[in-house]
C-alpha cells in the first residue's frame, strides 16, 4: 500500500488516531455460511454502528465488521448491523453523544475521547503508566470494573462493553535524540491527553496535530516528535521515511481498551437472546483486536528493521522514572476530578497495585527470563 | 474454605492438576433472563460437554458452566449443555477419544494430556519456555496457529477451539531453597510432560504423583518440591502449610491454553447459527478464564504473604537460563517426533521469535519500566 492511498481521505483527528484506508478485507474467521440458520422466526431488526474510526481502519474498524458479521451469523440474520466510519453519519468524537441519544443504537470508539463530557471515561481507556492489556482485562471483566462501568455509563443511557485493545503502544517518533528527561525540555511533540500534562510537566510542548497533518508538520519540523500507536498503524503512516528515531515504550497508553456502547434503552427492550449475542460479540472483538495488534505489530516491527535505517530504542530507565513521577501527579488530579472519578480512580488504583504485584512474580518474569 | 473440604472427592490427576472443590458459584456475567428470547422456534439440541476437570473446578469448571449457560441464552434455548466432571461420565483423560468417538458432543481440557497420541498437541497448550497467554492468543487466533490445530484435529474429528488460559503459572513449592541450577540435583519433584524431561536433564528425579496424593507426600518428605498452578489453585491445596518456599515463575507452563473440542460431524450438521454461538462463547471463555486467573491469583498471593511464613522468591536469572538451555533440547525434540509436530513446531517457533522481537519493546518494557 502506497501512502498516498493510506492519506486518501485522511480524517480530522484532534484526540487520537483517525485515519482513512481503503477496507484491507476479513482475517478474522466466520463459521462457513453453507449451513441454514436454525432460527425459524423472530423479529428483525436493522441497528447502526457508528465509530471514531475511519472505514476499514486497519485492526480497530475491520473488527467492527467482523463483529456485525459475527452478530448476523449467530441471530440467524435477526440482527444486520451497519457499520460507519467517523465522519460518515456523526463526526468521531460526537459517537458517545449519538448513541447516547440513539441517533445510533451501537458505538465503537475510545473512553478517553469524551474525558471533557465524562472525566472518569478516561480510567476505561488508558492513563499514562496505568495498566497494560492483561490488567485492564482482569480490572473491567473480574475486579469490578465493569460494574463500575455500567454505572457511570448508565447515567449517558449507554451500555459499555470492552471490545478491543490496542496492547502497549510505542513511544513515538523523534528527530531528536532522548537520553534523559532533561531531552524533553523545548521538545513540539504531538501528544493528546493525560499524556500531553505530563509531556509539560517535564518541559515539553504538547501540540495538538491533526492525524491528516502529522506527516507533513514532522517533515516540516513544525513538530520535532510525534506519537501515533504502533509498528503496523505507524508504518502505513509512513514515519519512518522522515524520523530518525522510533522510541519504546508508550508509556503514555500502555494499554488502550476500546469500547463498544449500546444505547441502553433501546438495548434493554431487546430479547434476551440477541443482547447475551451482542456482548458476547464484542468481547470477542476485544480479543481479536489485541491478538491482531501483538500478530501485526511484530511483522512490521520486522519490516521497519529491514526496510528503513530509523534507530529503534528504549527510553532510559532514568528517564521513564522521571516522566512516572509526573504522570503520578498528573493522572492522581484525573482522579480527583468528580465523585465519579474518585470512585473509579480509588477501584483501578488498587487493582494494579495488587496485580503488580502478582506480575513480579508472573508475567514479568516471563519477559526477563524465559521468553 | 477448609483443606478438608476442598479435597472432598479429590480425583486422581496423572498429567496435571485435576482436583475436585464444591461448585462455587457464578462469577460471570449474564444478561438477565427477565426478556424471553427472541428466537420464536427451531429444533431444540440437548449436548454433552466432558471435561478434564472436576466439577465446579475454580475458574476452569467455572467457565465451563457459564460458557453453557451463555449459550443457552444466546440460542434462546436452543442448545442445552450439561457439563460433567472429569469421571463422571468418561474418566478425566478420556474427554479427547469420547469427543471423537460422539460420546460426548462437547469436551474442556488442555492437548498435552493427550501427547501420547497426538504429540503435536501440546504446542496448543504450552510447552516449557515457551509463550504466555497474550503471545499464545496472537498465534492461534491471528497467526496462522488455528489453521494447523484445526487441520490436526480434523484427523480425529474434531473441532478445537482456545478456550481458557491459566497466564503465567508458578514454579512450585519447595522444601529446599534453589539457588543454583546445581540444586535441582537430586531433587524429587513432582512435574508432569515435558518439564519433567527437562528436570531430568538438569539432574532432578521427577516424580509422577496423583493431585489426591500431593499434599500427603509432600508433607511427608517422599518428594522435596512440588509444582501446581498459581496462588489461587495452591492456596486451596494448602501446600503453603507444609512447605517452606514457593517459587517463581512456572518456566515450565508459561501460558497453558485450555481448549475445547467439538465432535466434527455433529458440528458440522448445526445449523451455523449455532455454530457461530459455540465458537464465539469458547473464545469468550478464553479472556474469561485468563482474566479470572488474574484477578484471584493478584487476591491469594497477597493472601498468602499476609498469612503465612512462606517465602516467595524467584529463580535466579542464572538458575533459569540453565533450565532454558535444557528445554531447547527437549522442546526441539519433541518438535521433531513426526510429520504434525514438525508442522506445528515451525510456525510457533517462528512466532515466538517474531513476537519476543517485538514484546521486548513494548509487554517487556511495561513489566520492567511503568508498571
Amino acid at each position: 500500500m502506497q501512502r498516498k492511498d493510506f492519506f486518501k481521505g485522511l480524517a480530522l483527528a484532534t484526540v487520537s488516531a483517525p485515519i482513512v484506508i481503503k477496507a484491507l478485507g476479513g482475517g478474522g474467521e466466520v463459521t462457513a455460511q453453507h449451513e441454514a440458520p436454525g432460527v425459524i422466526s423472530g423479529k428483525r431488526y436493522k441497528w447502526k454502528m457508528v465509530t471514531t474510526w475511519p472505514p476499514g481502519f486497519p485492526v480497530v474498524g475491520e473488527g467492527c465488521e467482523l463483529f456485525a458479521e459475527k452478530v448476523r451469523v449467530m441471530s440467524g440474520g435477526r440482527m444486520e448491523i451497519e457499520v460507519y466510519g467517523g465522519g460518515e453519519l456523526v463526526p468521531a468524537l460526537e459517537v458517545f453523544g449519538a448513541v447516547s441519544d440513539g441517533a445510533a443504537e451501537i458505538g465503537h470508539g475510545a473512553g478517553y475521547y469524551w474525558a471533557g463530557r465524562v472525566p472518569a471515561a478516561q480510567f476505561f481507556t488508558s492513563v499514562p503508566f496505568g495498566m497494560n492489556a492483561q490488567g485492564m482485562n482482569a480490572w473491567i471483566i473480574n475486579g469490578g470494573g465493569q460494574k463500575l462501568w455500567d454505572e457511570l455509563y448508565a447515567d449517558y443511557n449507554l451500555v459499555p462493553v470492552p471490545a478491543g485493545n490496542t496492547g502497549v503502544q510505542m513511544g513515538g517518533w523523534f528527530n531528536r535524540e532522548i537520553n534523559s528527561l532533561a531531552d524533553f525540555k523545548g521538545l513540539k511533540m504531538r501528544m493528546p491527553g493525560l499524556g500531553a500534562k505530563v509531556l509539560q510537566a517535564v518541559g515539553g510542548a504538547a501540540v495538538l496535530v491533526a492525524g491528516s497533518e502529522l506527516y507533513t508538520s514532522l517533515e516540516r519540523g513544525v513538530i520535532d516528535a510525534t506519537e501515533w500507536i504502533g509498528p503496523y498503524h505507524d508504518y502505513l503512516m509512513g514515519f519512518h521515511q522522515i524520523a530518525d528515531y522510533y522510541y519504546a515504550p508508550g508509556w503514555h497508553e500502555p494499554g488502550s481498551v476500546l469500547e463498544m456502547t449500546f444505547n441502553k434503552e433501546k438495548f434493554d427492550a431487546l430479547p434476551a437472546d440477541l443482547q447475551e449475542i451482542m456482548k458476547t460479540a464484542a468481547h470477542w472483538s476485544n480479543l481479536w483486536m489485541l491478538s491482531e495488534f501483538e500478530a501485526k505489530n511484530s511483522t512490521y516491527l520486522a519490516k521497519i528493521r529491514q526496510e528503513t535505517d530509523v534507530e529503534i530504542r528504549s527510553f532510559t530507565p532514568d528517564t521513564l522514572n522521571g516522566l512516572r513521577k509526573a504522570a503520578a501527579t498528573v493522572v492522581a488530579e484525573a482522579g480527583d476530578k468528580d465523585a465519579a472519578s474518585r470512585k473509579v480512580y480509588a477501584s483501578f488504583k488498587q487493582f494494579q497495585e495488587a496485580t503488580a504485584r502478582w506480575s513480579s512474580f508472573s508475567e514479568r518474569l516471563y519477559y526477563e527470563d524465559l521468553q
